[in-house]
């Protein structure tokens, strides 16, 4: 936050454009300050006017005779440059910069905002825009900018702080907010981010003890290494940081040498970056609204075991699906558990979980019964968090219900969430301020809690990661890549694998069939074609399987070399590779994408011909280790596989997870000349995995 | 509705067991009756009072002098039977029971219920509930109830009738509607069912004139094909039904015989139901909001091409995410339409799809422009919907925009979806009253256009296959499956799959390899076990694949006999099926389940390895023609390995569509005799679809 106190705190605000025209920017950022009592100094930019709302308007930034914090200049985008000049003369160290018609616009525009960063940075003056809504800091009375951002109501004060790459858009998250009672600190809409970017500001917002929660919109970064990096930061801090990605469809076919390049988008990228930075997803206006209340409760499920009790079957059955489908569990109670509720509950009712009070059960004589009935369910120790159904209780019933329960909050560390559909707004109030989360549907109950509980995995897993230390990638020291044109043969592929630790077929190269040591190995045999102009081999017909003789092997390689002759007559051939079939284990595909925004990403997947069809994957940034892996594992829906079932036997988990950490390492340490690597397959064994055909791709 | 006349619309309502206490049951109802002014006669009923609330009270319902159209049994489950015998004495037509302590409470609530539906069937007298909240007409102030559903205060009037298995929570679903101002007709809690059920009162309202929309939440059915009925019913009379099922997580293991019936839980046969009958889904209490809202507007896009037109970029990427979420593509705009919208919209917008007029483009003066560009969009025959961001602008211009918007509504026969994100309750009312749906998130907008493509795609569907004659299946002619035992062999299966005009794999039963007449096959071969005792055939190591040579045969046949003879001792082995392998073709699993609820149910999926991993599966309700097959299969993830691909070619869907429908044929033909059927593999060849496996278990 230190290097941006002037801009968040500004002792005085110079508004450049003031005009008798109330919706120009100037003017709405003026009309803002004066209306919010904003308590600092106000300086109205205009050379047509000598006052400006009974202020003294300024012919221009260089007139004004004290220091300026912030400039927001509110003049169409020709004029920018001019003004910009002037405040760098004065050093000014912040200018906001409402007006569009910059990069968005065209060459022209681009230019301008070259020309425009070009000052700033000489002046060593920061820029927020342009073609933004600029920024508010409610707690001080800042508005710098115009739009919804200034437009009355204003934001409630508290403690949630808001950046984002649409303001119109990021304001529907503001508003959608206050309307459910949640004040903010900051509220930054960033436009064409040609200085100060979204990452920057979070990482400000990670420095300012006046936010506690960082809600961001987020469409494209330049450089998504940086937010894993914030959020790691904001997981440390304990500062909730919630992300909307918008643009998340994939217009358009990536062009991208491997097979696991064309498994992934970039949201896949994004989404393994939320969950290694411990980044809360949003995908809804009110997922906004419900985490932010329930991170305000500051308590969090030990585990993924809830409970819930209420007076109606039905809706602790639709919490119960929302529950299953977001992977929660459902409690089985202790035999006191069942002892205790059976003490208070009526006999029509159900002492198990979900727990059926039984409708009407909640009136003020029955407050010490309640009570009880739920100290029971939070005292038993097989219970993480409990979800409360008031659902249509009555306007009375639900007062005491409160009131039972806001007490009952201050004495238990377990996460209460509470359904109700009757508005009573006193009861609300009550819950909230005892830290109980108050949804109106039982399926954002259970996506609460569980929202709770990854976010509690992800400290713990990040504790976890910091405490370990991460192998270093040992850089490449094969043949330099450089020497093989686009992609390196399958056989020092391999070889460069092998090095760090990544287990390969046994493999023999030759040239025809009576090279081949037919005694030595086992059948059925594989024989593919060796060149490394043929990235695909199964496309020109250069894979042959399940060899069992002499006779087939020859024939096999004769048919090989005639079709990668016929359909790839330019290849180089370096002649055929005879190895032996790995049977009895799982076809996985892995690689790594050396990404412009992310880096090295190292994606897993199902292989062989379903890959395609079922997109079943799981990526993460490079570098990462084995419990990283694991973790990335347990994502494929085609994960059960791996495990011992109908008499066949578990597949080495843990060697997959060792080969895809040192993958990560790898593709790390040589992100500088590797584009993409390709390992399809990946056969995940009985004992062991290992690369049956690799490919390497150079820079 | 005929026959529910006396039940929705009474002339006189008993409520027996009113009291001095205002919580018991008869009390509220008669609350209720007088604070809404119920225009009938109200006959209050306790022995113990001369007079309630200013009426006289009678001491049984024997005692009433007039007719009694309901009578509302306030009393403890005990004393119910009692008044049952008097009111079937009196001849009342209907009797609403909200105790609990029946069916659901154990064996001897169970016999209390079963002599209540006695009584009632004898005296043709018809039974709400017991167990249930009950209900009310709210058009006619009817409450024949308790609890949330005669509590002030009373739902408005409306025409959306909701019927729901739990009180607590499908009062919550009413709950969510009437905060967004949409009012009732019939509210109707249905508790245990002995007599009515869910789908008779469905029935009624589908036939009652002042119902448009129903709404229902479902736990279970005792008849899942009535429902389908009531849906077709529904869909035909353009009434739509909305459903939430509850209870949809699998738990525990369902025990089958085949692979088919494992793929899939009774979730999914709902789901083909829903599908098949027209019926929209709700998963969420707002979906039923914007639903009911949708519907109102009674505009369907006649394709899911959609346009969006905003203020804020973000608001528009976030739609489009979400729109191609939902299934839905973007418009591209014609010439013609660029046009028109360049001669309104500013320079620094954009003239495609979405289209950006740029923030503060709604203004009091720029109306007739707006209203242009809205008309150029919706003009567009590339454009079947469209979602207009108001998102975040200014009361006066949501004012402005929501009055262009309701003119240009009444114009056109197009859906217009409204994002507002500011509460301006003004333009909402003048939107919704000309049929615009206001939704507060763009992700919402996108779901309701979404919902109201597939509806009217639902109609169409069902409109061609209602004029399609559905050939009838014929029944099993082969031999009795009851010869056979639990299940049919192979060759027999294989058989009766023939003659419904599924092609089936080429088969030679021997005892020996020397039966085998190995030049007239064609190599790869395949060698399974044939033995009745034995329906799965791989646990038992009872198959094996990639056959080539004599030897490899022989050996073959020896180890699957000494497989099969060690691992099933008490088998009856008929000797080895020896089959040409098909190859160059996708595997399929296909089959029919003959549930308890749903009856017979056709089952497509992914097949090999991955079928259980995947669980990538379709399923209808048998009968159905090759267009429903279709259907199902566009269902598959692993869809688009059917068509043609890099140089591979296309397989046979039309053939497999006609394997599915003859199955469904043959399935609904035979449900007295035949429980389950398992095609595994069903391979979809370039020419063709082929049962490699069958098998058929008896009831």
């Amino acid at each position: 936050m230190k290097h941006f106190e002037r801009l968040f705190e500004p002792r005085a605000i110079a508004v450049v454009g003031v005009s008798d025209d109330p919706v120009r920017p100037g003017s709405q950022t003026v009309d803002a300050l004066l209306r919010n009592r904003y308590a600092g100094r106000i300086y109205p930019v205009n050379p047509k006017y000598p006052t400006y709302e009974g202020m003294k308007c300024y012919p221009s930034v260089a007139a004004i005779a004290g220091d300026v914090d912030v400039a927001v200049i509110g003049v169409p985008a020709r004029g920018v440059i001019g003004v910009m000049e002037d405040c760098a003369q004065k050093r000014v160290p912040f200018v906001v910069v409402p007006s569009g018609g910059f990069r968005e616009s065209g060459a022209e525009g681009a230019a301008l905002q070259d020309r425009m960063v070009a000052i700033a940075r000489e002046a060593g003056m920061r820029i927020v825009g342009p073609n933004c809504l600029g920024l508010a800091n409610i707690h001080s009375d800042v508005y710098a900018g115009f739009g919804s951002i200034t437009r009355p109501p204003a934001l409630a004060k508290g403690s949630v702080s808001l950046v984002t790459q649409s303001g119109g858009f990021g304001y529907s998250i503001a508003l959608a907010c206050a309307q459910a009672g949640i004040g903010f600190r900051n509220v930054i809409a960033t436009g064409n981010e040609a200085d100060i970017d979204t990452v920057e500001f979070l990482e400000a917002l990670l420095d300012d003890p006046g936010t506690s929660v960082i809600v961001a919109y987020i469409e494209g970064l330049r450089n998504g290494r940086a937010l894993l990096e914030v959020g790691r930061r904001a997981l440390a801090a304990g500062k909730p940081l919630l992300v909307w990605k918008g643009g998340v469809t994939n217009e358009g076919a990536k062009a991208a040498a491997t097979h696991t390049a064309n498994l992934t988008g970039s949201y896949d990228f994004y989404r393994a970056l939320f969950r290694q930075g411990g980044i809360v997803e949003i995908r809804e206006l009110h997922e906004a609204v419900d985490y932010i209340k329930a991170f305000a409760g500051r308590k969090f499920p030990m585990g993924r075991r809830v409970a819930v009790m209420g007076g109606s079957g039905g809706s602790a059955i639709v919490f119960a699906d929302a529950a299953e489908q977001s992977g929660l569990t459902f409690s089985r109670f202790a035999a006191e558990t069942r002892r205790r509720l059976s003490e208070v509950i009526p006999a029509i009712g159900s002492l198990q979980n979900p727990v059926d009070f039984t409708a009407g059960y909640i009136a003020g004589g029955n407050a010490p019964k309640f009570a009880t009935a739920v100290r029971s369910v939070l005292d038993d120790a097989h219970v993480d968090a409990l979800c409360i159904n008031l659902a249509t209780t009555s306007v009375p019933a639900c007062k005491v219900g409160a009131d039972v329960l806001q007490r009952i909050a201050a004495e238990t560390p377990k996460p209460v969430v509470v359904f109700l559909a009757t508005p009573v707004p006193e009861a609300v109030a009550l819950l909230e301020a005892s830290g109980i989360t108050v949804v109106p549907s039982p399926v954002r109950a259970a996506r609460v809690i569980a929202m709770l509980a990854a976010y509690r995995e992800a400290r713990e897993r990040r504790a976890a990661e910091s405490g370990s230390a991460m192998p270093a990638g040992r850089p490449f020291d094969g043949v330099p890549l450089t020497a093989f044109g686009t992609s390196m043969p399958e056989e020092e592929a391999k070889a460069a694998l092998e090095r760090i630790g990544i287990a390969v077929s046994r493999d023999v190269l030759v040239r025809s069939a009576d090279e081949v040591p037919f005694e030595q190995l086992s059948v059925p045999l594989v024989v593919k074609i060796a060149s490394p102009d043929i990235p695909h081999k199964t496309e020109v017909g250069g894979v042959k399987l399940h060899i069992r003789t002499r006779a087939e092997l020859a024939a096999a390689i004769d048919e090989v070399l005639l079709n990668a002759r016929t359909l790839a007559p330019q290849a180089r051939i370096d002649g055929v590779i005879v190895s032996e079939m790995l049977t009895g284990g799982f076809e996985l595909i892995a690689g790594a994408v050396n990404d412009v925004v992310f880096g090295p990403v190292v994606v897993v997947g199902a292989g062989g011909i379903y890959a395609e069809t079922f997109s079943d994957t799981a990526c993460r940034l490079a570098p990462f280790d084995t419990e990283t892996a694991r973790d990335m594992l347990d994502e494929l829906r085609c994960r059960p596989v791996l495990d011992a079932a109908r008499g066949r036997p578990a597949l080495d988990v843990a060697a997959v997870a060792h080969a895809l950490a040192a993958l990560s390492r790898f593709a790390w340490a040589n992100r500088e000349t590797v584009a993409e690597i390709d390992i399809n397959p990946l056969f995940a064994l009985p004992a062991g995995a290992v690369a049956a055909d690799a490919l390497i791709v150079g820079r």
